[in-house]
């Protein structure tokens, strides 16, 4: 079967599946492209259908899913890229499992989802055990974040929480909680971290939020040198993480 | 005078320095916004004109300036942001000054304009003295680029060279040159910083140029703990400027 139809009801829902909400409402999400694909296969996602261009070739584990294949012009409709690949994947939602947590990052209200993907990726080369995204923030599941995050998202446990709970959760298991900040904080390299820490870093324009600043249990900055106003706050993360970590 | 006319002369000329050849032969670049603009005066750049969509208000130092009003129609044509904030800026290219360096960040053939402007902010950040570009990286007066860097353009010398040459400069000059590589590379955080030390970062896709890495005197890698493949080029960067600045 060939679905070429972008009206066939099938091709309809997948569309859907752009939207926050009805991923949320049907706990499944869409990715696109071989690598995330591949990326997918090997951390054991469970897939609810591959969907592949006609004449497009695939790798020889799919076979074994349940494949469906549509013309090129219904695979431009579902497809969120420029340069489509012809390999797309609707995946389901998985809780992620339990973990002894050591390093953990939470993340308040970070709008970018080229940033969020990339600081998931970073917090997964860093070998932090979790990330946990405040309400505030960008949907995981959003394929700008799956794209940047390189396959990230499958490797590293993400949860959605309000991060005062979260803090005051972490707080008790032993944590010290950091939190970024410009004021009344200590150059990072000033503080020795615990063996469990938790690093919260805010929102491009205006930072950590206040209460959540006030949970803390150490306030932190990056010294500026130069004359930049600021960091990304991708590079903020991914220079604490490493310190954290090591 | 009002610019009405996308046809006009001078219209077309702005628009011709979208293009990289146009903007070196001409030694001039465009930028555009408020915040740019700013970075630009507070840096004594030399404007050639200030360009200003008819009703948009503007700082009072604009006015020392040579200020052409146009159109919103005519703005949109020269614009190249999606939601144009209707003040732009002709800025002749400058030498940058000799300085005694100390810190300097070699980038060979990176790619993306939003990476290249995002190393730069961070090199700003990090006090380093300058920042070389290789040939095969992405033009510097690219508007994704001046945007990313959010200024830092303005404060950071940016060089155009032949690395390989630049490499053996700096070793006269008693630098360490250090090239990032996974193979026979050293762990960053076992190598003591030499005063004088400048970084190569390479291509995101393929990494720095064999010639180079056979050049340098340190190959560092950012060990990584997860299961990410790679860090993105401008984290990566980001963790050792923070680290050998430090």
């Amino acid at each position: 079967m060939l679905i070429t139809s972008v009206q066939n009801k099938q091709v309809k829902e997948w569309k859907k599946l752009h939207e926050r909400k009805y991923r949320y409402e049907t706990k499944r999400f869409l990715i696109e492209g071989f690598h995330l694909l591949e990326e997918a296969f090997k951390t054991d996602q469970i897939f609810e259908v591959i969907i592949v261009e006609d004449g497009i070739n695939y790798p020889s584990w799919v076979e074994e899913k349940n494949v469906i294949k549509v013309s090129e012009q219904v695979f431009k409709e579902i497809s969120q890229t420029e340069t489509p690949q012809g390999i797309a994947a609707v995946i389901e939602m998985k809780e992620s499992a339990a973990t002894e947590d050591k390093h953990v990052l939470l993340l308040d209200a970070i709008q970018d989802p080229g940033n969020l993907g990339t600081i998931i990726r970073t917090a997964d080369a860093a070998g932090f055990s979790k990330v946990v995204l405040g309400m505030g923030t960008v949907d995981v599941y959003n394929d700008k974040v799956i794209r940047a995050s390189q396959g990230s998202i499958f490797h590293i446990p993400i949860e959605r929480a309000h991060l005062a709970d979260e803090i005051a959760q972490l707080q008790q298991k032993g944590f010290s909680v950091w939190a970024t900040t410009l004021e009344k904080a200590q150059n990072y390299r000033d503080i020795t971290p615990n063996k469990k820490t938790a690093i919260i870093l805010g929102n491009e324009g205006s930072g950590v939020d206040a209460t959540l600043i006030s949970l803390a249990d150490q306030l932190v900055k990056i010294p500026i040198y130069g004359q930049a106003e600021s960091l990304n706050v991708g590079i903020a993360a991914g220079i604490l993480m490493y310190y954290i970590r090591n």
